[in-house]
Parts: C-alpha cells; structure tokens; sequence
C-alpha cells in the first residue's frame, strides 16, 4: 500500500456551477466522471498521497473575475461566489480531513496562488490531475505545472470536456507536450495499490 | 469629499495574534496604532477610497508557514490559524461591506495572493500602506509595490515595530526608496476630507 514515488492528485474546479445543467458554466462532460474522480481520491487516501482541492471561487461583486466571463457573471447573478452552494463539490467529493485545498480565480491553479509553495514544502514533485474543463483549467494547471518542473500526468477518465472531440484533441495535444495521460486504474497502479 | 486621485488604503496583519502581549508574534508597537489605522480606515470609507484588509492565515498543520517560522509555529500550537480568534482582527479594525480581503501567508501582500489581480481591475494606481510590522510585512510589501510601479505611500503614525529605532531607521530607507512617508493627516488631506 505505499506509493512507488510521492505523487499529489489535484482535483479541479469540481464544483456545482460547472456539474449543474442550469449553470452558465455547466460542463456537459462533467457529471459522468463524479464517480471516475471520486475512486482517484480514495486511492490517493488510501495510499496517503496528497490531495489537493483547487477550486474556483470568486467575491460576490465579481471583482475577481475573468475579464471575459465580467458580462457572463452580471447576467447570471454570480457563480462560483465564496460561500454559496454552487461553489461547493457534489457530496461524493467531499474534502476528508487532510486533504488540503487551494483557492484560485483564473484557469491555472498556479496563477496567483500558494499551491506551489505548499508543493514544494512537501517536496512533491509529481502532480496528477483530474477535474473540470480539460481544455481550459486543467490544460492551464498542466502546463504551468510543466514549466515549473513537475512530472505532470492527466487522467483521461477523471477529466472532461464540453465534447468527445474537445477531449480527444486536448488529451493528444498534452501528450505532445511530454505530459503523461493516464488512466485512474493506471493511477492506483502507480500507488502501489 | 472626493479624493483627488484613485488610491486604495491597505491594513496588513492588523490581527490579535501580532497585538497581544501572549502572543509569539507579538509586536510591542503595535496596540498604540489600532486608533490610528481606524483613522485611516474610516478616511478612506467616507471618500470612496477602496480598502484592502491584507491578513496573514495558516492552515492549521502550518505547512504554509514560513520555513523560519516552523519550530516557533510547533512550539505555539499554531498561530494566525485561519478561522481562529488569533487570526481576526480587534473590534476597531472590523471590515466594513465593500471592504476587500486578502490572504497570505508570506510578508509580502503581492507574494502568491491576487492583490495585483484586483488592484490592476480596480485601475488603482496610488497604494496606502498601513499596519505591523515596518520591517517585515510593510516593507516586503512596499519594495513589491514599487516593483509594480505602484505609487507608494507609507503612514509613518499608522504603522509600527518593534522598538521606535527599527521603526525610524526601516522609514527612512523606505524613503531613499522612493517612497513616500506620510501620515494620516496627510492621508486624509489627500482624499479631500
């Protein structure tokens, strides 16, 4: 049950607003993988890999968001806003004790946000991502990771897109890069489980 | 009582676990300036001026505390825990509605937080520092400040160290800097109150 090499799963961006067919954000992808990200986690805890949360959360006045979602936002009323339900994760992706969670307001997880530092005090260097929307917050975390030097691998099952076709030429693109895509039984393998 | 030009007023690390005596933080000259920054808060509440509480919050297993602090987080059983009393500020220092918050958990405001995100949207170009310490989270802080090209300003009676030595001799760099040293007063004159 130990892990072969200490690894980090980052679970991206899902939350409500991005699962939940009347969002203005709702990924057409994303409730099919709930279960697919939920067995990643367990297998992260099981093996005490590290797990990180990254969400999307914005201040209610909009303030923070992205210049090109600011008419997006006024029109919907908010989403993604701190402290409200649809910023939450569906109940089977619940944080446990220990799993850390990091804040962010753009695509990357690494744009104006601590999650490098706190990689870094637990000497982590490989990252596997899994989450909401592939070609862009998981796509963004991928390649800011690269470029810090992490070894980056996706899971193909656990991420999603608005189509099959979008995800398909996502997941080859990052393949090109060097990134590893892999599968969430492929992940519990590498776990050692 | 409009202000002349578009400036923001930052209280940094304005929280109980720097101003009381108990605490390993603690910063003697801190509980003197509560009245003085509360000055400068409602100056800048009464002209429009946007204000920013900048706070430093760690988690509570410290894996974001600075390496320096490490032993001294252990020894304490933690401190600047978010959620907890010691990370708070006192009465005076409540944000209002329309105040803005920022956590960090380096000395600088703009290390790994969104400052720079929001102070670029808000087009504001003119910083108002205020808060503890000079040496540490004022200064950090300010140099970075400058290193945006933000204009910079430093309240002289609205910020505080250790001894009154460290407070004079860390302004007077600041000044050579570049920075302005000013005071709330001045502050005030400055929005047109």
């Amino acid at each position: 049950m130990t892990q072969l090499e200490p690894q980090a799963l980052l679970v991206i961006d899902m939350q409500r607003d991005f699962l939940s067919p009347a969002s203005p954000l709702f990924v057409a992808g994303g409730p099919s993988i709930v279960l697919t990200v939920q067995r990643a986690l367990q297998a992260a805890r099981t093996a005490n890999a590290t797990v990180v949360h990254v969400r999307r959360s914005h201040r209610p006045d909009g303030i923070d968001i992205d210049s090109t979602r600011r008419n997006l936002f006024a029109a919907a009323g908010g989403f993604l806003v701190s402290g409200t339900p649809g910023a939450d994760e569906p109940p089977e992706l619940t944080p446990a004790l220990g799993d850390l969670t990091v804040i962010k307001t753009r695509w990357s997880a690494f744009f104006a946000t601590d999650l490098d530092l706190l990689l870094r005090r637990l000497a982590i260097r490989h990252l596997v991502l899994a989450g909401v929307q592939t070609p862009n917050c998981i796509r963004a975390t991928a390649m800011d990771a690269l470029s810090l030097d992490y070894v980056t691998s996706v899971l193909s099952d656990a991420t999603a897109s608005q189509t099959n076709e979008i995800q398909a030429a996502n997941l080859a693109d990052m393949a090109a890069m060097g990134i590893t895509i892999t599968s969430v039984s492929q992940f519990e393998e590498s776990l050692g489980l």
